[in-house]
C-alpha cells in the first residue's frame, strides 16, 4: 500500500499519446455496459461544436450528442466562461447554504416550467432525479405503488432501475416492492393492428386504467413515464395518449411524473417533451441538457401543491453535491444560451430536414422498418423484412454482432452514435445546421445500403 | 408556459444582495433534510481555506469541512487551475471514450489503494458508488443478500438507502429484499458492559457470524460497512473488529465492502480509514474528499479478482456522467495536492491536538458523555448525566429543539458544524493549523459551558 506522502508526484511534462491514454483507462478503470475485453474507447484529444478529434487528427461527427446530453455541442464559450467565473468565487458549497448560482438556476428552471410547477430539488444526475421523484411522490401521497413502463430506461441505481423496464434492471433484482410495469404505446410492434391512432390511444388507456384498478387505485402514488421513450427507440405517444394518462391520474389522485432527462431542454423542438402533447405533469425530472453535462447535475421540479406540502413536512431528501455551484453556473449559462441562440428555431428547422430525410431512407431501404422522429430526436428501426416486421436482430439477442457491425460501418465514416436492440439512434447536437445534417445523413444512407446488401 | 425563445434574458448587472439570494433560493428550490419553513440558508459571498463570508462580511469557520468533504478547504489554487485547464480541452466526454484526465485519475486512485485493488468504476457521488458496489458484488458473486449496519448512512437513493440503517431510510420503505441489518460496535451505549476491548470485539463478531449463519451464509454477497461510522457519530471499531469481519468474509466467501466516502482521502490520518486497522477490503467506495466536491464525483474500486471477472462478463453499470473529465481533472489535482502538501502529516499532528482538547472537554463538562476521534474526524456525545449516560435528547426526538439551540450557540460564535441526534460533529478541513484548531475549540469549550448551565 502506498502512502499519500511517500509517493512522489511526477508531473507529466510529456504529452501523452492516444494509445497510452486508451491503454491506461482500460488498465485502471471499468468501462460501462460492457464485458471489458470488448472495449476499445477512442481517445479524444480535442472537441468543438458537433465534432471531436482523436490523437491522429481524425475528425468524428457526434450524431448522438454523446449520450443525448450535449445539446450545445463541445466548447461552448459562454458556458466555459461561466464555469471559470464560478471557480473564482467557489467551487463547492454545502446545500445548507445559499449560493447565487444555485438560487439563479432554480429561478431560471422554474421560469421555463409549466405554471403549476413551483420548486426544484437539485440532484447529481438523471437517475437520482428519478429516485427523488419517487421518494417525493410517496412522501406527499402516503401511497407506495409506482407505475412505469417496460420499454423504458430511468437510470441504473436501485430506485431508478426498478422504474426501468428493460433488461438493464435485471442486475437490480430481486426488485423493491411496489414498482409495477405496464406496456408503452409501441404501435409499430403491437400484438394487434389498430385502424387509427385514436383506436390505439383508446386501447392503451383502457389497459392502463384496468391495471391501475386491479393494483388498487388507492395504492398508486405515481405514474412515471419518459414523455417520449428515449433509449428504447424514440417511441412517440399517439395523439391523446398523454392527456389520457393525465386524466386517469386526475381521476384516481395519482401523480404524473414525466422523465424529461433525454427529452428536456429543446431536444424535441419544445423546451420539454410534454409541451408537444399539451399536458402538465405534477413532477418533472431532468438532467443532461440542463448543463449538457458540462458539469454534472440533475433535478426534480414539483408542483406548487407538492412544494407547499413540504413547508411543514420533512423532506427526506439530500445529497452532498445537491445544487452544486459550478453545475448551477453552467446550467444558468446553458439555458441563457438556448434562449439567446433561439435554439428551438434551429431544432424545428433542422428537425424538418431530419424528418424528410428519414422518410426518404425508409422508402429507399429494405432494412428500414420504421423511422420515428420529433425535433432532433429520432430512431431508425431495422428489420429483415418490411412486411413481416421481423427485427434485424431478435430482442435481447445478437450472437453474430450484427448491430455492432453496423455501428462499425458508421464509425468507418466517422458517424458516431449508438444502437439499442435493432434501432439506431440519431440525435445530433441542437446546434447542427441543415447542411451538416444532410452531409451526415448521406453517410447513413450509404451504410443502410450496405445493410440492405449484407444482412437481408 | 414560457418559451425558451420568448423569454428575454436580462443580464444581472447589479450585484445581488445576500438576503435576495436567500429569498430566491427558498422561493424556487427545496432545501435538503428539512421542513422548508424552518430553513434560513446563510448566503455565502466568498470563501477561502477554512473560512467563508456572508454578504455582511461576517467570517464563519468551517468546522465540518461542509459535509465532511472539503478536506482542502475553499479556493485551492492548484485544483481551481486544473478545472480551468480541463474546461479548455473539453468539459464532457461520454464514458465510452478515453480521456486523459479520466485515465490519469483512475491510475492515481489505484496507486494509493491496497495492492489487491486493480480497477475503479467512476460514479457521480457516494450514494451511487454504494449502489454500484452492491450491483457489482451481486453480479460477481451470484448471491443477493447484503449485510449492513443500523447506525450507518450510505446515501439516500434506493440502494444506498436500503444499506442505510438509520431513519433516513424510512422514506424508502418498503425496502428491497435482501438488505439485512446488524448492529455496530457502539460500545459506549451497548446493552451490556464489556470488561475489555477484546471482549467487545469477540461479542460483536460472534453475533455477526451467528446472524450470517441464520441468514444462510451461502446467500450473502457482501458485508458493507462505513469503515468508521461517520454521520451517526464517529463510531470507531474496537481493536480486532475489522480483521475479524475480514476473517468472517473469508470463511464464508463474502465480499467485504468498505464505504470510505467520509473516511477516505486523509480524514483519519491515513489515506483510507481501513488502513488504521490493517485490513484490505474487496471493494472500496469513495467520493467527497477525492475532489473535495470541487466537481462532483464518486467511485467504486474493486479487487483484481472482481475486475478480472468482468473481462468476460457484462458489467451492467453505467451512467452518463461516469468518469466526468472535469471531475477527473479536479480529482487528480486534489490527490496531487494531498501528496505535495504532505497532508497526512498535518492531519496526524493537528489530530493529536484535537484528541487532547476533546479529552479535556470531556473531563471539564458535565454534558460531555463521550468523545470519539481519529485524525481530524470526531464527535462529542452530549448527555444529561455522565453516570446514567442518558442522552441529552432521546433518540429520534428533540421536541424542544435542544440540539438546534446548541448549534445556534456555536453559530453565534461563527463555529459552523452539524449535529446528529445528541452528537456534535467536529471534522475541520485537513489544512487546519494547530493554532486555528485551538482558537475554534475554545469556542466549543464556551458553548459546552453554556450547555452545562442551560440544559442539565
Amino acid at each position: 500500500m502506498n502512502s499519500l506522502i511517500a509517493v512522489a508526484t511526477v508531473k507529466e511534462e510529456v504529452k501523452m499519446k492516444g494509445s497510452d491514454i486508451q491503454a491506461k483507462q482500460k488498465k485502471y478503470s471499468l468501462q460501462s455496459w460492457s464485458a471489458q475485453k470488448n472495449t476499445a474507447p477512442i481517445p479524444v484529444e480535442k472537441a468543438e461544436g458537433m465534432y471531436f478529434w482523436d490523437f491522429e487528427g481524425n475528425r468524428y461527427s457526434d450524431m448522438s450528442s454523446q449520450l443525448v446530453n450535449l445539446n450545445i455541442g463541445f466548447g461552448n464559450k459562454a458556458v466555459n466562461q461561466a464555469i471559470k467565473d464560478q471557480v473564482d468565487q467557489y467551487c463547492f458549497l454545502s446545500p445548507a447554504y445559499a449560493a447565487e448560482s444555485r438560487a439563479n438556476l432554480a429561478e431560471k428552471v422554474i421560469s421555463v416550467m409549466p405554471d403549476n410547477i413551483s420548486k426544484v430539488f437539485f440532484t447529481n444526475g438523471g437517475s437520482d432525479a428519478n429516485e427523488n421523484a419517487v421518494k417525493i411522490a410517496r412522501m406527499f401521497s402516503g401511497k407506495f405503488k409506482v407505475f412505469s413502463r417496460y420499454r423504458s430506461y430511468h437510470g441504473s441505481s436501485f430506485g431508478a432501475g426498478n422504474l426501468t423496464g428493460e433488461p438493464r434492471r435485471y442486475a437490480l433484482e430481486p426488485g423493491a416492492p411496489g414498482f409495477i410495469k405496464f406496456f408503452d404505446p409501441y404501435i409499430y410492434r403491437e400484438a394487434i393492428e389498430f385502424t387509427s391512432e385514436a383506436d390505439a390511444t383508446a386501447y392503451y388507456l383502457t389497459k392502463l386504467k384496468e391495471q391501475i384498478i386491479y393494483e388498487g387505485a388507492n395504492n398508486v402514488a405515481a405514474i412515471v413515464l419518459e414523455t417520449i421513450t428515449g433509449s428504447n427507440g424514440v417511441i412517440i405517444p399517439p395523439a391523446g395518449y398523454l392527456p389520457g394518462v393525465r386524466a386517469i391520474c386526475d381521476e384516481f389522485g395519482i401523480l404524473m411524473i414525466c422523465d424529461e432527462v433525454m427529452t428536456g431542454w429543446g431536444r424535441t423542438g419544445k423546451i420539454f417533451g410534454f409541451e408537444n402533447f399539451d399536458v402538465k405533469p405534477d413532477i418533472i425530472t431532468f438532467a443532461k441538457g440542463v448543463t449538457c453535462g458540462y458539469v454534472p447535475i440533475g433535478g426534480v421540479a414539483v408542483s406548487k401543491e407538492i412544494a407547499d406540502y413540504f413547508d411543514d413536512n420533512y423532506l427526506s431528501c439530500g445529497l452532498t453535491y445537491s445544487g452544486h455551484p459550478l453545475a448551477c453556473a453552467a446550467g444558468l449559462a446553458t439555458i441563457n444560451f438556448y434562449q439567446e441562440a433561439k435554439i428551438l428555431d434551429n431544432v424545428n428547422a433542422v428537425g424538418k430536414v431530419l424528418a424528410e430525410t428519414l422518410e426518404k431512407l425508409k422508402e429507399k431501404h429494405a432494412c428500414v422498418g420504421d423511422v420515428r422522429y420529433i425535433g432532433l430526436f429520432s430512431a431508425i428501426e431495422l428489420v429483415k423484412s418490411k412486411e413481416s416486421k421481423e427485427a434485424l436482430v431478435p430482442y435481447g439477442k445478437d450472437p453474430e454482432g450484427v448491430m455492432p457491425k453496423i455501428l462499425g460501418m458508421l464509425k468507418a465514416k466517422k458517424f458516431m452514435t449508438y444502437f439499442h436492440e435493432n434501432m439506431l439512434i440519431v440525435a445530433p447536437p441542437l446546434i447542427i445546421t441543415a447542411a451538416q445534417l444532410t452531409e451526415e445523413m448521406e453517410k447513413m444512407d450509404e451504410v443502410l445500403t450496405q445493410v440492405d446488401q449484407t444482412f437481408l
